[in-house]
């Protein structure tokens, strides 16, 4: 049994459970959700598993604690059969870690950016050392982000290429999660874009993931 | 051939350059040096090989770039035979891939967001959007995450473990950079982490990349 340390709705934890679900062996595994909003990270308990403090965690058979999400999609699609979520060759592997690497910096940990610091983000409790302006660039960042998405899916019907992979699930909870909680709506123009995420919206993995716990 | 867009002396490229030296394959790569401070990856030609204009960047044979270095050192680990940087099996990957992003987070990317926002960086024409309170955050951060690797190599011989890895690779070329550019230098009494720098310097590839151009 595998444990995940989830905070349903959020980018991070969400890339971690649909690559479960897409590996189908989300009854292989424990969840425990942790609430942001009330500082449930913050524990003593928690840091000891996570010295950075961050969700998503999961935590191995023997005890091994794995942190970072790209470390923990590494391992579950290195450990369960199925759909090769990170590419065969080298070549392949390199795309997709390159492709959601951006996903990350321009969509994922650009709307971060604005939540945290531009926004009430998980609140007075939580939000410790706001900075407005670099929230504010980080808004910018993202809509850039959205557009070079869109670009890239105007010659390739996937984030990487012709295959689904990790990239699309990267970038597609990160604009989940800029819809649902900052408020930040993907622009209609954006139509290459849209069209991708009406696609990936359909696949089981995200209607499984989608519209459970929502803690705020 | 590889061709590897390289800026000597930055904590990025010198994660590339040292895992080609590793590996043992330098007269298998065309290196092209740009220079940041002259902003030589801000041009038209480089944009549209990698539009995160970044460096490091590899093209290969085909003509496929590859930004993102965390994409190129698994490319390179991949490809080329002899050590294994990233791991064998999926457990040990997954703690490697863990260590590296802690190592880029705590370290690389904390030290370079201080050298960007509250130092001059690489000078007013390049350094567009400084946010000094956000440099100066990251410079608590940066020491915070020397300490919190002290307390790692306390108990083992490398960041991810019993084994170098491309996390030894990253936190080092982070705490060089720390100390040549924006001249943080790592506590004294973090004698674990000075003990495990020594050794990572004697290894052939931290010698053969270190002291070449100086763009400054």
């Amino acid at each position: 049994m595998l444990t995940f340390y989830d905070s349903h709705g959020l980018p991070n934890p969400d890339r971690v459970r649909i690559a479960l679900e897409e590996k189908g062996v989300m009854d292989q595994v424990t969840v425990k959700q942790v609430n942001l909003w009330k500082g449930e990270h913050r524990t003593e308990a928690f840091r000891a598993l996570n010295p950075s403090v961050t969700i998503p965690l999961i935590v191995l058979d023997d005890g091994t604690a794995i942190s970072e999400t790209t470390a923990i999609t590494e391992y579950i699609d290195h450990t369960f059969p199925g759909i090769r979520l990170t590419g065969e060759t080298a070549r392949e592997r390199a795309i997709i870690h390159m492709m959601q690497r951006r996903g990350e910096q321009k969509i994922v940990d650009a709307i971060g950016a604005y939540f945290h610091h531009a926004t009430p983000g998980f609140g007075p409790g939580i939000e410790l050392n706001q900075n407005k302006a670099w929230g504010e660039a980080h808004l910018v960042k993202t809509l850039d982000g959205m557009r070079y998405f869109d670009r890239v899916l105007q010659s390739q019907p996937y984030i990487a290429g012709a295959r689904f992979s990790m990239a699309d699930i990267t970038v597609y909870t990160g604009l989940n999660f800029s819809e649902t909680y900052p408020k930040v709506v993907v622009p209609r123009d954006l139509t290459a874009l849209g069209d991708w995420r009406a696609r990936i919206a359909e696949r089981p993995s995200s209607k499984a993931a989608a519209g459970e716990t929502d803690f705020t």
